[in-house]
């Protein structure tokens, strides 16, 4: 099956804790790697998964709090000294260009590729990438900055062709890519062969939903529908509740309850608050209203 | 003996590796801290050497390259969650404040301190910081931007009174400052007392010189001069002197030629070039020239 994974460099919030680095996570595809979210100290994280630095293709930025972003100037540079050409692209709240510039053209001036921005709106829920493998669609999120998560899903696969059938019938090569669309074959003597008889199904395409930061929001379950996996902010445990709305963040078990509502295959939490020394008590609270749940660690590599 | 103490946040060089962080240390001279070049993660290695960030008065950054200044936001803001209300000071050069001050307004909004932009020239040796305790002088480096070094001079102390000579001469509380400083004491029948019998001589002031990022250059030699501990940048070993050439760093042997001209007390090596897999390379080289001379790693605090 291809890649599909996702790499945690970071799952804490706020600050860098002894137990937590702020937030940072890499989705591979295939052979392009996308990073989401790029805290300080996201590019040793990202050295330490043993990531390819080359493969990194475009960085996506949820909102411009420092724990999500003040990884890239470190990132970049450090990709200039690899000696890195092709451009890299950014999508990200249009003020970030304005915020990065003045350090790039001033540290960066000998890298030899373009930092691209691509701003994006996260007030809607759109298509900001595409290509043969994967499509990026923005989650609007509730924060107290413009705040959006992303949906990766895993473009559909054309049918394998079944071997055995295409030699029995003797099918010619030419005939192949319209079976592969959903062709039925008709034989010489006027006999249709069902396409279902000549191909197996590809595997139904996978998705992968980030989701923060974010207090609880119920308008983001449409979007977040059925995904392989949801990673959803769980800040507070419920003792903190109150202080989860105020600085609008989520609950575990708020996490969970989206999760169960959209109808998602697997839970992770992760962007921790500092105060908990053992995150398992986020789990627990989450696990008794979506049992299919897993803690983000750094490190943690997670297949779909 | 009061607090003089080197802790290494970060010695190596260019971007962070598994083996160093970038360049990072704090001095702490009696209660206060003071931090000099912040690279990415700083805030991190500052948390765990168990520093307290509210003894933390200023930062010193010899130059604009980022393993020097990266970490900068990243501790500003942690300042800020912490609820730091004293203002900050940051000596650097003077593009310093344009590069970070968009972002400051941007992330750093509901800091309750300010942040204190104290530029100096890199071309001139002179006292840039004193108080009770220390004095901070530049060192003019020769790097490919502007760059200079930190000497920290512990302030002279005035000499103990001898407790048991007062007592015998029956020396009056009034004259005892007077005798600090240097005065004899007349007894009623005329009798003079020579100061050297009232007092014992202060440890002599100790000091520490910073010298990274820089060629080799005699020129500071008079600077650093007889100092009890010089960190001197030592990127390359003496197989890569082209290099440092090229680059404007130091070989290690380089690094003790200037300690062995300067007739420091003790050289520490640093700003390791990350192609050295183990740093006793550059300490064996250096040590030919001058044997007293140690390694700087993160975690170490070198007491002076």
């Amino acid at each position: 099956m291809d890649r599909f994974e996702v790499n945690i460099l970071g799952c804490g919030s706020a600050s860098p804790t002894l137990q937590h680095y702020p937030t940072s996570q890499v989705v591979s595809v295939r052979e392009k790697l996308f990073m989401v979210d790029c805290g300080e100290n996201s590019q040793l994280q990202f050295r330490k998964s043993k990531l390819s630095f080359s493969k990194l293709s475009r960085i996506f930025i949820s909102h411009l709090h420092g724990d999500h972003c003040f990884g890239l100037m470190g990132l970049i540079s450090t990709l200039g000294l690899l000696g890195r050409t092709s451009n890299l692209y950014i999508h990200a709240h249009a003020d970030l260009e304005g915020l990065l510039r003045p350090q790039l053209d001033y540290f960066c001036r000998e890298n030899s590729f373009e930092i691209i921005f691509e701003p994006f709106s996260p007030v809607l829920s759109e298509v900001i990438y595409e290509d043969r493998s994967v499509r990026v669609t923005t989650i609007p999120l509730k924060h107290r900055v413009p705040c959006a998560g992303f949906r990766f899903d895993e473009q559909p696969k054309e049918p394998n062709l079944k071997r055995d059938m295409l030699e029995f019938y003797n099918i010619p090569l030419r005939m192949r890519g319209e079976i592969k669309k959903g062709a039925d074959y008709i034989t010489e003597d006027g006999q249709v062969i069902p396409n279902s008889h000549l191909v197996r199904s590809a595997e139904p395409p996978r998705s992968y939903a980030y989701c923060s930061d974010t207090a609880y929001n119920e308008k983001i379950i449409p979007i977040i529908e059925n995904v392989n996996l949801l990673y959803h902010e769980a800040t507070f445990a419920e003792k903190e509740a109150m202080r989860a709305v105020k600085t609008m963040h989520s609950t575990a078990r708020q996490a969970a309850e989206i999760a169960k509502q959209g109808n998602v295959k697997e839970l992770m939490l992760g962007h921790y608050s500092s105060r908990y020394p053992d995150n398992r008590i986020l789990l627990n609270e989450a696990k008794e209203v979506f049992p299919n749940t897993i803690l983000a660690n750094e490190g943690l590599c997670k297949k779909l």
